[in-house]
Formats: structure tokens, sequence, C-alpha cells
């Protein structure tokens, strides 16, 4: 009997101040579209959290619909998004990027990051006219396997870019879990100096959906609630959404939950290593860690709990992904760690 | 001071209900994307509702979305669909159809409907290969401006499409409206049947958000999902879906929502009628009805209502339109017919 | 038996001087993708006839190629292009426009041609956001019902699109026939002043094939190459398309071919009116004229010509279209004529 | 000073019998579209040479075209075709096919071909519509590095295509110089009955422009003609492509300029062999030959011939491509091998 799911981070409901807060407001009228006053409030809270009092601030209703929005509104027909290999928009969004007419050109990356080495050649392609021209450097923090950038990496990276007119893109559905993991060394007004357009993901982050996309970057501004409503991603009921993000920022509360996420993982990490198993795929301390177990423990382990094998490694081995929640109660991981080394 | 705002149906959030079962599901574990146990459950009551126990039910964040979604899925490349011209699909997304590759053939009809004769003449068309091919017949009922079909209307509009190997596509944004309107003689079975493809509206009737769509032709259903991905259209949190259409089709609340709505609006338009004001844009007894007032009523109205003038008919008047929701108090309706009248 | 079509003006070959020189250059070896020595000469040539020195002019090969390349490298996703009902674009290319993503707003025009009047509502409509936004105004010139453009027409538009940010586009299929019809005031270096982008169009004046777009301003140069390699639109063998507009632009040659086309027309016109016949669909003196005949007129004419039955007007008449050519023999309109006297 | 151009196969015009064909025909009146009675004899002439009667013939006037234009007609919005990483569509068209809205899956192939050992990980890849799904194989023959495939490879291909539900398209731009190898093994019989659709390329043999598009499949046929009038490849002037391939068609001419084309670079890759040099990039006996030479031998041959430098091997060594077309003389071969071997 599966007693638990660490398949994704968004088998919950949301957090119980969400709920709250849209009893609260609820028959209270509105204006639609986004232009609600808790919308009009969420932005402005993000705003100050970010250090960016004129960036634009919108909310869209999950991930692959902010990446297609984002990336369909910057780009020209014939420009490209960069992007790792492993990220969402090149593997699971069902070509969403390529539906509204753009190539993404993938870089294979163990760690799921992409840094400026990886880039350059992609700009030296010859020649003119006849290839794709890149335009926007596509990256995740954290990554689909669980990595966070460096201060130093999103430094070098978002200077890359501006010396070479691209415009640098952060997939942030887990952002929130990328900020406060303990290795992490950025904070939200870094990356929204870093980057020109990123979005705070709160559907894997105590919201029952939704995601705050930024633009920091003037240039990208212009028109785009045109885009946001062409695309399906413009609620009528956008309070829907303001109200949610407005609760998850009063008093940092998105954070808290993510970081309660990311402890939860990590507990399993460190039992792992206490015990001798430093074998991992990625090197994580968010709320996604990938372990390389022997397949007698995953088939242990899957008859009480639920979660991926991730990446056949031998014919003994696997890397599973083992992914925590806001609401991850931590007797459940430490049941599971009971059970993992019992197996190990 | 405004008082209360008629300007549309999505000004409060959601029915109590709805969050109810929002809070008593909320800490449950539920597979993502659309296949939790309310979505199911939602999509099997639907199908019985209609009597289609093979029908395929999908629940997507929001209007817009959910027509560039149905249609984009049903047409090749070089095919149109056909709307009235006051069709939303036409006026009020942006070109989201065009984006996704399609035209829109626009058709003037003073009551917003769509009939056989005003269909032929783009069948007729020559010649072939040169222009689009008409594919899906786009009709919404009730209508956008307020009118519903008649089943008459429908059957005949069903069997010209079936003839002509044309798709039967009825936008529901506002179907919970038309099926309660006194003068409605359409079941949800009779829809079901008679079109290929439709969808029911949670949004502008009780949900925070959400539209069932319902596709009955077995043609269609086919990779629908690989669609719904690609378009942003499928929830990680599907459950944020499925349970709120799960509690409103529990004991057909979402019609008795619906029913009421209508009953505000007639209301008003009944004590027009009583007062010999018969002169409307549109003969309407769903939850939009659009009365045409003098200028000088309209500016005492607005300075303690909200409502859009909607058509400037001459010097004098103007048709307005006034939008009853599920959350409209009789005590809101009571006092705007005492501050009309008053104003004549 | 049928002893010559005015089906089209796209029946025969190219002027034996376009052979000669496809001839002349053959062997020689040539830069690709319209970098050979006779695209750029003929490109030169052209913006000497316009009197623009900086304007770009690229070749390619067919109208609905260069109206779907132009419209898609100038309109951003939410964009619309405006056109007459009766415009290429709306009812020709297959939904081609569409196609790349944007809407045609078609406003009814009895003459083909579209003036600030028509094009004002367009820009009146609420609100912003949830409609698409015009921003070209397409026309053709010839219209696509043999009716041309006055300086004064040509003029106002311009100023109306240039006051409200309107790019101005012309089709010119058939601008040699416009630019030499016996009503024109139009030159060429009036129509370059007055549009943002046009093309002369080749096909059907005397070339195998190809359209020679002209971009006089400077918002919309760059890049170009890029949407034009991408849309499929840039030959390998570019030469193809230069040494052929080489040829035509010598002399004048593509005008005076275009003037021979309209005189063959206006001659058939000229004999219907001197016979009290004057009844024409439109007002047209370039090569493509629409008289209303009887029935029993048509169906003994085409017995022995090739020609389209274009409207029907009531059970006894319909309007016809008649086309000539750079290569219609002056003995076939005569044989026509006499024909067509005898049957009247 | 450059005495010859060894840059590409499109560096001339077109063979005199073509030129010819064009001028005898020229003032016939024929109708347009394509449906003249030359495209017709020649697509009749193509399904004898390759024993399928039934198959469709299109003549478009670009091979980009004709890849954007085959792909799109094939293709569902979220399907992707499978390329090898040096296919032309996915390095040389600016991203024409994703501009159709179709993610083009690269795989990485140092001899430009595609196995099915290469394709089936694509297919096992989970889950079910969050990714892309591959429906077609898109394939080079020959390739746009030279090499070509042999029967057992292109039977173990088709073969696996057909279990897999997947269609097989060869993009022939260069297939008269293919099938007219030395090491050939494949009659245009043995393609179209292993292949869905492919074309034959008649701008890169003889033509002034054009490629042959035939549909084998009988389940791809269907409304081509609609997707070729929306993408612009259908020429008015249909006639300037048919009179061309049925010129080229007739006696196999266009054969026997390929075979000419091939010996041309065989006698260059033959010479560097006699002279113990075996260094080429690919192994290829068509029109494309890819030695690896000194820089030193570069530099020097550069003054006198025009190539590419293709791909930089190490500090002192890179590729160059040399390729040959149906007018190279064979003089300007032996004064390419002389100066070849005196810098060796």
């Amino acid at each position: 009997m599966i007693i638990h799911s660490f398949t994704n981070d968004y088998s919950e409901g949301c957090h119980p101040a969400v709920l709250q807060a849209l009893a609260h407001t609820n028959l209270e009228q509105q204006t639609g579209y986004g232009e609600d006053e808790y919308s009009l409030r969420a932005a402005s809270t993000l705003r100050t959290l970010i250090g960016k009092p004129d960036a634009d601030v919108y909310f869209v209703a999950g991930g692959t619909l902010a990446n297609l929005l984002v990336l369909s509104s910057v780009l020209k027909p014939f420009e490209s998004v960069i992007s790792a290999e492993t990220g969402h928009i090149n593997t699971h969004e069902a070509g969403a990027i390529e539906a509204t007419g753009h190539k993404v050109e993938a870089i294979i990356s163990p760690d799921g990051k992409l840094c400026p080495e990886d880039i350059q050649p992609l700009l030296d392609k010859f020649p003119l006219y006849h290839t794709v021209r890149p335009r926007v450097v596509y990256i995740s923090n954290s990554t689909e396997i669980g990595t966070i950038y460096t201060k130093m990496e999103l430094t070098e990276l978002s200077e890359f870019c501006r010396t070479n007119d691209l415009i640098l893109f952060m997939d942030g559905a887990r952002l929130p879990s990328a900020v406060t993991a303990h290795s992490n060394e950025l904070t939200l007004a870094d990356i929204a100096r870093l980057t020109d357009v990123f979005y705070l993901g709160g559907t894997k982050c105590g919201a029952l959906f939704g995601e705050a996309v930024v633009i920091t970057n003037d240039a990208l501004k212009k028109d785009f609630p045109y885009h946001q409503k062409q695309r399906g991603a413009m609620l009528a009921k956008g309070r829907s959404l303001g109200v949610q993000f407005d609760a998850l920022l009063q008093d940092n509360l998105i954070f808290d939950l993510a970081r309660h996420a990311n402890e939860m993982a990590v507990k399993i990490s460190h039992a792992l290593k206490v015990k001798g198993h430093h074998n991992f795929l990625t090197d994580s301390d968010t709320n996604q860690i990938f372990p390389v177990l022997h397949y007698r423990t995953i088939n242990e382990l899957q008859k009480r709990y639920g979660f991926y094998v991730w990446e056949h490694i031998n014919e003994e081995e696997a890397a599973v992904r083992i992914v925590t929640s806001w609401a991850t109660p931590e007797e459940k991981i430490d049941a599971f760690i009971a059970d993992l080394e019992r197996n190990l």
C-alpha cells in the first residue's frame, strides 16, 4: 500500500492561508483581467521584494503557458531560444515553443545549467540569414534536475548575454525552492537584476495554480497584455491568481514553504550520506533529489512510496527522483528514511 | 458612488460550496494533469448529465484557451471556422484563433446566431484550393448579446453541418445561463447530441475559473491531450479544476446559480416593459440584457452603477449592457430598478 | 472550339527579351541567393526608377509568397492587416496570411479600394488588448476588379496611415498595368513615396515568374532576408529572377507590355460603349474588365473564348471577367469584338 | 584571379535543352497552377520512371519551400520530424520548419545518414502527451555531406518506419546525383517504393529552379494543393516549372547531367588518392567532396578557385567542400587538379 507519494510537488492543494484569502475576499466585486486590487497589490509586493519599482508583473495559470507566452512575445519569427537539453521547454511541453514558430536550440549539459562556453558556438555559426538567430537564453532555477545557479555562474551568464544582445529568461517554476536552498547565494533582487524576465512559481509552492511573470527589461514590456490575451493566458477572474499571490507573498510565506520542502529532501540525502551512500545523479539541496539506488531497493520502496525511476544507470542500479513539497509531513520523511535504510 | 457593478459576470469569486470542496480535499495527494479522482468524477457526472457515456471531458482554465485549443485541434492548416461577426473568437480574443493559423470567416448576424442560410454562401465559393475550406461552425449559446438557440434552430443547424461535413462547436461560456433561461427548449443532452464539441462554462457561473470541454464526436477525440499540453492548457494541479466542477455539478448547483442570474436580469427587463419600455437591442431572457436608454438616463445610472454603454444608437439613445451573476443580490436589482424608473 | 482565352494574364510564357537574357547569361557563374550581378543591377535600376536610392529590393517567386512574406515580416503576433473584402489575401490565398498567425480584417468596398473612412472604425474598437491591433493597410493597384487609385486617393490614404502609425502595403501584382492605364495619375516614384512597401509584379507582365518587393520604410528593412529564407522565398539560383527583371526594366519594357495589355482590354470596353452598352461591374481601363452581359451572349461567346463568369447579377445577366495580357494579339481582340457585337 | 568556382552546384543557369523548351512553348496559352500540359506530361513521365502510376506529383520553386510544404502538410501540431543534425531543415533553413509549428529532433550522425538505432531512443521517451510525438523521418540523399544510402540501409530504415508508423521523407535536392553515383545501388523505383514522399531536385541539376515532389503514400495525398497554395508554393505560371521538368526528364537528361557532375568531383578525389592522399571528411562519390587539406594548400588554391572551408580540423588542416555541377567543364577540373598536386 502506498503511504506517501514523492512523485512530484503538485500532488496536494494549496496552503491554508491561500484558501483563507480566497474565502475572505470571495464576494467582493473586483475588476477583471488582472486589474483587481489583489493582483495589483501582489505585483507591488513583488516589485518591492526584487527592488525593481518599474518591473511589470503578470500572473498566468501555469508554467508551460508562461514559457510559451514569454518566448513568443520576445522572439521574432526567425529567432531561436537556447536551452539545456534537459530544459522543460525542450522536453516536457509537447513542442509548445515550436508551436509558436520558434526553434529551441538544445545544449547537452550534465548538470542542467548553461554557461557562456555552451552558448558561444551557436553564435559562431555561419552564414547570415540561412540559420536561425539565437536571441533568448532559457535557464531554469532550480533546474529540472534539482541544481541551482551560483552567483558567479548567473553573473557570468548575464554579462555574456548582455554583451551578445541575448535576452536571459529564467523559468522559475521552482524558484522559491532555489532561493531558499542551503547552498543558495542569490537573492530575488540579484535574479531580477541579472535576468531580463523571469517567473516565480506558485503551482509548485503553495498555490492552487499560478506563476508570477516579472519583466525587468523595458524593451520587453510593451504590448505584453496583447500577447497574454492572445495565448489564452489572461483569466477573466484574474483575482483568482492575484489573491493567491497576495497571500503567498505576505511575510514571505512562499519562501518559508519552499524552505520546508528543501529541508525534507535534504533530510533524505543526509541520511543516505551518513550511511556512506554518496551516489546521486546530480548535486541537489533543493526539493528534488536523484539518488542512485539498487533496483532491489527501488522495488522494495515502491511497495510503500510513489516516485519515478528517472534514469537507468546499469543492470543493477537506477537514479530515482524523490520530490518533496511544502506539504510533505516530516513523519513521512522519517518513515521513508527508515524504509530506505532497511533496504540499502 | 458606485453601489453595484453590472459590468460583467466575473466580478465576484466562486460559490461557497466550491471553496468548501477545495478546503475539504486540500491536503489529499492526487495525481496531476487532470487524472485526479475529482476531475474523473466530475467528468463522469457530466457524461451522465448529457447522456453520452463515451464523451471525452477536459477541464481548461478559461474561455479563450478553450476556444483556441478546440479549434486548433480540429482544423487542418487550410481550414477555416465560421462565426457570427459578434462571436467572441472574432472580436475579443486578440486574434487567438488566427495565431494558431486559421481564418475566422465572420458572418453578419443581428441576433448573434447562425443559421444554414448564413453558411451556404461560404460553401459555394469557387474555386477549389485557392480559398480556405470551411470546416467548423462556431456558435455561442447564450450568445455574446444574450440570445439563445431554439431547439428547431439548433436542430436545423446541426443537420446542415452533418450534411456538409462541418463540425459544430458550441462556445458554452454562458451555457448554464442559456439552458436555464425561461424560453429555453434545449437540454444539455440535446446539445451534446446536436453538436460535435461544446463546453460548459464555470468562470461565469460559480467557479473561480474553468471551462469543461466535452467532445462527443469520436473523430475529434484522438490525441486531444497532446494539443492541451502544447497550448499550455493542461494544469499540473488539474485537481484545482476538477474539484470545482465536481462541486458545481452536484445536485445541479451550477444550473441553480445560472437560473438566479437570469432571474435577476429578467426582473429588470420586466420592470422596463411594465413601464412601457420595450426597446432592447436584442431579445434576451438570459443574464445579459441590452436595453436602449436615453443618454440622460445612462448618465444618471452610471453615478451609482457600473455597466457598459454597448452601442451608440442615435444622438439621444444608446444600448447598454447589464450583466447579472450567480452572486447578484436581489436588493441591488431592486435598487437599480427604482433608480431606473426614476430616470426613464 | 476555343480560339483564345481571356481567362487570366498568365496563360502565356515570357517576353522574348526575357528568354534572350536568360540564354545570354546562362553559363556565367554567379553568386547565389539574389546576390548575383543581375539581381543587383535590376534592383539598382528599380531604385533609380522610383527615386529612392536607399530602398531595399528583393525578388520572390510569386504574389502569394510575396504577400505572406511581407506581412509576416512586418506584423507582431497580435497585429492585423486591413484589406478590402475583395483583396487577394482575403480571398484567393487559401488563408496564407492567417497561416502565419495574423488576422485579415476585411472591409466591404464595391470598387475594391480602401479610403480613410473605411479604416477609422477599426481603429475605434474598444477595448485595448482584447482585440487585435490593426497595423498594416493592404491595398492592390490595380485592384482585383480592375480599378486604380487616383493620386488624391492614395495621398489621403498614405497621410491617414502615417497619422495613425499604420503601414501602407501595396500589392502590385498588376502594378505595371495600373501605372500605364489611360486614367492613371501616379508615377512609380509617387507610389514609392506614399507607401511603405510595395511590389512590382512580373508574373502577370512579361516574366516567367517573379515579383520585385520594394521596401522604402527604413523600419521594415532590418532582417528581411531572414524572413525571406524562412518562408522558402529565397531562391538558390536567385539569378533566375534577377536576369528577368533586369531585362524587363531595360528601356521600360515592362511598362510597354502593360500598356499593350490595357489597350487590348480598353478596345473591348470602347466597342461596347459605342454600341450603347455601358453596364460594367466596375470602372476599369486596366487589363481586366467586367462587362455585364446577357447569359445568352455569354453562352455564345464561351463557345469560342475562355473567360470567367464573375458574378451572377440577376436571372438574365452576369458580370464576366475579360483579361488581356502583354501577349494578347490584337486580331483576337477584333475577333472577340465582332463576336460580341453579333451576340449583344 | 578566380578562374572557376566550386562553391556550389547552382552557380550556372540551366541546361540549353531547358531554355529551348521554354522558347519553343513560350507563346502557347496554357492553364495555370500546374495544370498545363507540360506539368501533366512531366508528372506522367516521372510516374512511369518510378513505376508508381498512382503517385501524386507537384512542382515547387525551391528546396526549403518543398521541405516546409511537405512537412507542414503531413504533421499534426504536436508531431515532430526527426533529422540528422546535419540535415538541411535543421541547419540552413532559418527555422522554416519550426515556423510552421513543428519541432525538428536532431540526431548526431557523422556520415549525415540515419538508421533505426538512431531513432529508437526518441520513440522510447516517456511520458505520453508531455513530449512531442515523432512522426516523420527526414533524410537527404545524397546527404548534405555527399554520402548516399545503400539499398540495405534504406530498406532497413523504411521497414523500421513502417513498423513504427513513421513517415519516411527523402529530401532529394541532390537525388539525381545520388542515383547516378558509381557506388549507388538504388533505382528511383526503389526510392519511390521505400519512402512515403520524396522530391527530385532540378535547381541543382539543370533547371533554372524547381523541385518535383512525389507523394506515393495515399494517406498523404489528400488536400495537398490547399497546402501548396497556402504556403505560396503554387506558381500561377506553373508551366515555368512543368516545361523545365518535361525537358529534363526526356531521355533521362537530368541523370546524364548528374552523372557528369559526379564524374568531375570523383576525378579530383581520384587524383588525390593516386597521390596517396586519402584523408576526406566523408566518403563521397557524388558531386560534393570534402578533402582534408593543409591550410597552406587551401590558401594557394583559393587564389584561383572558389570553395568553402567546411570544417576546421586542427591547426594545420581543414576539410574543404568542392562542389561540381552539370556545367562544370572538364578542363577546369584538370586545371584544379594540377594546381592541387602542385600545392599538396
